[in-house]
């Protein structure tokens, strides 16, 4: 995408926001009639979406409710529309392309390249998906299908397509007049990829090598030969890591036999790090994926389902350990009025540990070499709140029930709880890592579902232990 | 800083930090010896560091134990010293700084760039910050000390001064050659910044355009003159969000004259993203802020204590409630064994209605004009939730406790709580928003804390009045 021609505010931005949204609300009732076009509201809004940039559009789009999102798109012009469709969400994307005809889908992708025609071919109708590849030149056919047959989170998947590359054996003068021949280059184009007559990878020239070096110099002289590259079959969340640590633009992708088959640029890792960390985000509030704010109760509800009945099952263990207990409790009611206390702040205390060392799985500081030395701070840190908090505790339990038994009952449990808190806070993630699972997903309810249980059982245990 | 020549391979890379975690755990009781440097151990361990790169090496440093991470510190190059200080999070930059004599740090920051210098002085003594701000030119000492004068989470924070600029009225030939007298152009160039003679911002010139235009045309004629460009005081998120959003490698920033006073760079703004998104995930889970892996048990206390104690707080609340309805639940005992469960889905469901809406007001989605719409959607998923699991969990207390007005009790309950949690958890961030405050911060606790309180209350309210 090329960049935008316009002055960055964004307060003027949500300006605009806020008046197509309202224009929108207001149009909605008389969109059908025959003379909406001479409709004042009409003349401005349509005004205002042309003045848009395609991931402004976009934005729009998901800010509206479902009506006015239709009525919206239906005005926008439609040579964006392929470039929208790239930028919006995957659940909006799907209410946009419902309300599309074949012919305007094609369209949409018609002028796209190939890599982000491979982007959105999923979502598109299989008819539409076969006459664009019929459009396309062998070449390009070639690189959809292969871009369509990775993974969704390889590095294939996301490489384009948009190559630049030169002989090691030509002067930096001759890669410029080549340069020159160009209408523009590929979008950020730092570097130039530096191949032999069979495509295999060389080096590479960056762009603020070549506009300093003289013009008579060999690009074999200039080039760098170590270049950080990456396999189509790499993972996506590493590539993006690297361009963080190595400060990259963009960078090549090779087959295994070293030959130049594709790009990665920034932008995309960029796309790939916004994804992850939301993810994680949407994981670890329980949300399969992100939501169309505006979908319809039923998607909601089926988006949300599987973690309330994850939830549910645990909570009910929970109650049957209580249900355990129900004999104690009757003899002494304070119980149930204390014991959320105890499960709460295990599992605020668990929650403490496994993000951080979720985050240390995540970005490779911690490989599994130090548990013993992670355990036992951990541990020192549970034994020091629990001791810290559970004499607060104690002291308000006996302000309250003027027990002391009941107190020292409190503190004991509090500290329990806390530290099996912090056992399983780092033994959780580091086995779900061992066994090649997704240590953010199901760490957090895990941790959880044990120290309210475990809570529960602790603290009613030595109730019914020391006080009955 | 400049690429790594160096061949990417995520696997060989993990295995020489395992390599280099042993050496320095075994070379650790025999470092004080004097022949140490005739150690095989040293020898290697040595070698192994030489070829990291800086960005590697602040992994390595941070995955390391304290002792282990002083020598290895000890052992690094120490021209390298002030870019790997740059690398590594803020806790364990700490550690390492005070390791470090007043020349070593000179010598560490002497070759930094006046931004980066900016980065670092805060965490600097202050004699080592003033003789380093002593031996900078005029120019550099003001770039340095205006830097250090923007809040963190500005513009003016994170721009750097590596300009290239030139005027509108030469040939691209001219530039061209002009260019070449650079030894070679700053980090991340993908465009150059047109101004005039008073520095103010005329356009800017792409490289990519640079590169096939004719010789002979005036750069007037080709830059692009309506650019995305910042203010010093912009908000650096929102800088990051624009940088995503119009694919960005660089852009200028000016001041209220329009004059060029900086440059803003894409490498910049991926760290602004990763460190939102991960501030996001610490403050969910109750962390103050990132922490070092191996920080003393008292620190580690020290960053957690703020939300443990807000927790206590909020269970303390709980406990009361539950308080007030003693003599039901002595009672009917299984009164004690249900209500975590009413609570806990209620909390479930608060969450993810409210992660959903802080996205969307993080991202610009929502902004506050259509908040009807959603409360509407998000009570209609309630009550959907309400009935389905609701009946399951009636079902389920039937069977354990065959009372049927207990289970009635439970799907009115958790019906009830579900839909405050949804009222809630639209208002909660929205609310937040509109009082200017963080809605990611403390919206999870309120939700929670509301839900349980709120859980317990319903359903041990509406037991006392229909089953005594």
């Amino acid at each position: 995408m090329t960049e935008p021609n316009i002055n960055y505010a964004p307060d003027s931005i949500s300006e605009q926001f806020t008046q197509i949204q309202d224009l929108a609300e207001r149009l909605l009732p008389v969109y059908a009639q025959p003379d909406v076009e001479q409709n004042s509201d009409y003349i401005q809004l349509v005004e205002l979406l042309h003045d848009l940039h395609p991931a402004d559009m976009a934005a729009v789009l998901e800010s509206l409710p479902l009506q006015e999102r239709v009525l919206v798109w239906k005005l926008a012009q439609p040579e964006d529309d392929g470039e929208v469709l790239l930028e919006v969400s995957d659940s909006v994307r799907e209410t946009l392309i419902e309300t599309m005809g074949k012919e305007e889908l094609i369209a949409a992708v018609e002028d796209l390249p190939a890599a982000e025609v491979a982007e959105l071919a999923p979502d598109l109708p299989q008819n539409v998906v076969s006459e664009v590849l019929e459009s396309r030149d062998e070449e390009e056919r070639q690189q959809i299908q292969s871009t369509m047959s990775y993974a969704e989170d390889t590095v294939g998947s996301i490489m384009d397509y948009e190559l630049v590359s030169i002989r090691a054996d030509v002067t930096c003068e001759v890669v410029l007049r080549y340069l020159r021949r160009f209408d523009i280059l590929p979008d950020h184009t730092d570097k130039i990829f530096v191949v032999d007559e069979d495509d295999i990878l060389q080096g590479v020239l960056p762009i603020r090598k070549l506009l300093v070096c003289d013009p008579d110099d060999l690009v074999a002289d200039v080039m760098s030969s170590d270049v950080v590259k990456f396999r189509p079959e790499d993972n996506a969340e590493e590539a993006a890591q690297a361009f963080e640590k190595y400060d990259l633009i963009t960078a090549p992708v090779i087959d295994e036999t070293q030959k130049l088959i594709g790009r990665l640029t920034v932008d995309e890792m960029l796309d790939v790090i916004r994804e992850e960390s939301e993810a994680d985000m949407l994981n670890m509030a329980g949300l399969q994926e992100e939501e169309d704010l505006f979908a319809p109760v039923i998607d909601s509800v089926k988006n949300r389902w599987v973690w309330l009945a994850v939830n549910l099952c645990t909570a009910l263990v929970a109650s049957r350990v209580i249900g355990l207990f129900e004999g104690s409790i009757e003899k002494i009611v304070a119980l149930a009025a204390l014991m959320p206390i105890v499960a709460g702040i295990g599992g605020n205390s668990g929650n403490q540990t496994i993000t951080m060392i979720v985050r240390a799985l995540a970005t490779g500081q911690l490989n599994g070499t130090q548990p013993l030395q992670l355990f036992k701070k951990e541990i020192g840190v549970a034994i020091a709140n629990g001791v810290l908090w559970g004499s607060a505790m104690g002291i308000i339990t006996f302000i309250i029930y003027k027990e002391i038994g009941l107190s020292l009952v409190m503190i004991a449990a509090m500290t329990l709880n806390l530290v099996l808190a912090a056992a399983l806070g780092v033994l959780i993630p580091l086995t779900m890592e061992k066994l090649g699972k997704d240590p953010a997903l199901g760490s957090s309810v895990l941790i959880t579902a044990v120290t309210d249980s475990g809570g529960f059982f602790i603290f009613l245990g030595l109730a019914s232990l020391f006080l009955l």
